[in-house]
């Protein structure tokens, strides 16, 4: 069985939408950021960064959304979440994932996760009033530089379709204009008609 | 041709390494930051983030330096570069990859370029003061995590040593003690060693 740690409203999301999109079972486990779950030492046995998610595949567990999707799409071959046998448009499906994970992502951890990079509560402000202007850059980017069709890359679904689709539910919360991204918000509306999509935000919404 | 856009003492060298250890010819370009060259133009058209490096492959430009290097992995696999064929030991790999890229590689980054995400200039002087700690951080992980013989992960060279050697030379600049991450230190030696990582060293030095 695979067993994906996550809590709701993050990033773990994407996972959860590539194993939904693959069919592959998985036991889901709710973790508490408000609880400090992820801090407790059972998980920080398993993830010691003590971040969310972590995916516990039959063959040992894996961190890191982009290495988490890539090996999703190539341990489940059949499913087509990727076109695993072309390195090329597999690297720019890896592009994309890497600038999503190190540039857009870390744009948006600026707003409620400033107290990574720094101590002060006026830095941490200062940091909160430039992420509509960071976060809205690398949404502009991934805008420019991919969806050329309905997908990110190329006319199927890949892993960065799922990985993209999470940040992007996080667009006016970061003070983004949507009207900036208009390729990225008809993007979020496709891909929340799938059905693969609406079982991922089913199992991975906050318990009653 | 494969042509590599850089700056010295930047990720680049990453890059420059796995191409010297793959044995492939490359051009290398070379960008001055502070002449702003990776801001003109002809490079923008390259690659509109205006980062380094870029790599161009006759399949086209790549960016975002874990989806390079697996890219050269992938590309060359008489190299041996990484265990191109288990696609969980890659995954393990890219975890390491990205954790580098989005979680050390931008705590390093608070340091140098913190007017990415705040334009307060008390604020980038706070930022600064926390660099040693979420640096020697991010550097006690992968030593705790990977590093358990002579290579990040497994026992021989792959091109995530590529990518750490090349943040680790870091190291004390940022103000991490290397008395704490010793196998890291020792790792950054013996990669120094390597006579690919000189033949790198030296083609990405400063013109004179």
């Amino acid at each position: 069985m695979w067993t994906l740690y996550y809590a709701p409203e993050t990033i773990s999301l994407a996972t959860a939408i590539a194993l939904e999109e693959a069919g592959q079972p998985y036991d889901a486990v709710h973790l508490s950021i408000a609880a400090r779950d992820h801090h407790r030492p059972d998980y920080l046995a398993l993830n010691p960064k003590g971040r969310v998610p972590t995916l516990v595949t039959p063959k040992g567990a894996l961190t890191e959304t982009p290495a988490i999707l890539v090996y999703i799409a190539r341990a489940i071959p059949a499913a087509g979440l990727a076109p695993v046998e072309d390195a090329f448009q597999m690297a720019r499906i890896e592009e994309c994932l890497s600038y999503i994970a190190a540039t857009l992502h870390v744009a948006h951890a600026h707003r409620m996760r400033g107290h990574r990079w720094v101590d002060d509560p006026a830095a941490i402000a200062a940091m909160q009033a430039k992420v509509p202007e960071t976060v809205t850059a690398a949404f502009r980017h991934v805008e420019e530089t991919y969806l050329a069709g309905d997908f990110v890359i190329g006319d199927s679904f890949t892993v960065a379709d799922a990985h993209l689709f999470t940040v992007s539910r996080w667009v006016q919360a970061d003070g983004v204009d949507p009207a900036v991204v208009p390729k990225v918000m008809a993007h979020r509306q496709r891909m929340a008609r799938r059905p693969a999509v609406a079982r991922a935000l089913d199992r991975l919404a906050a318990p009653a």
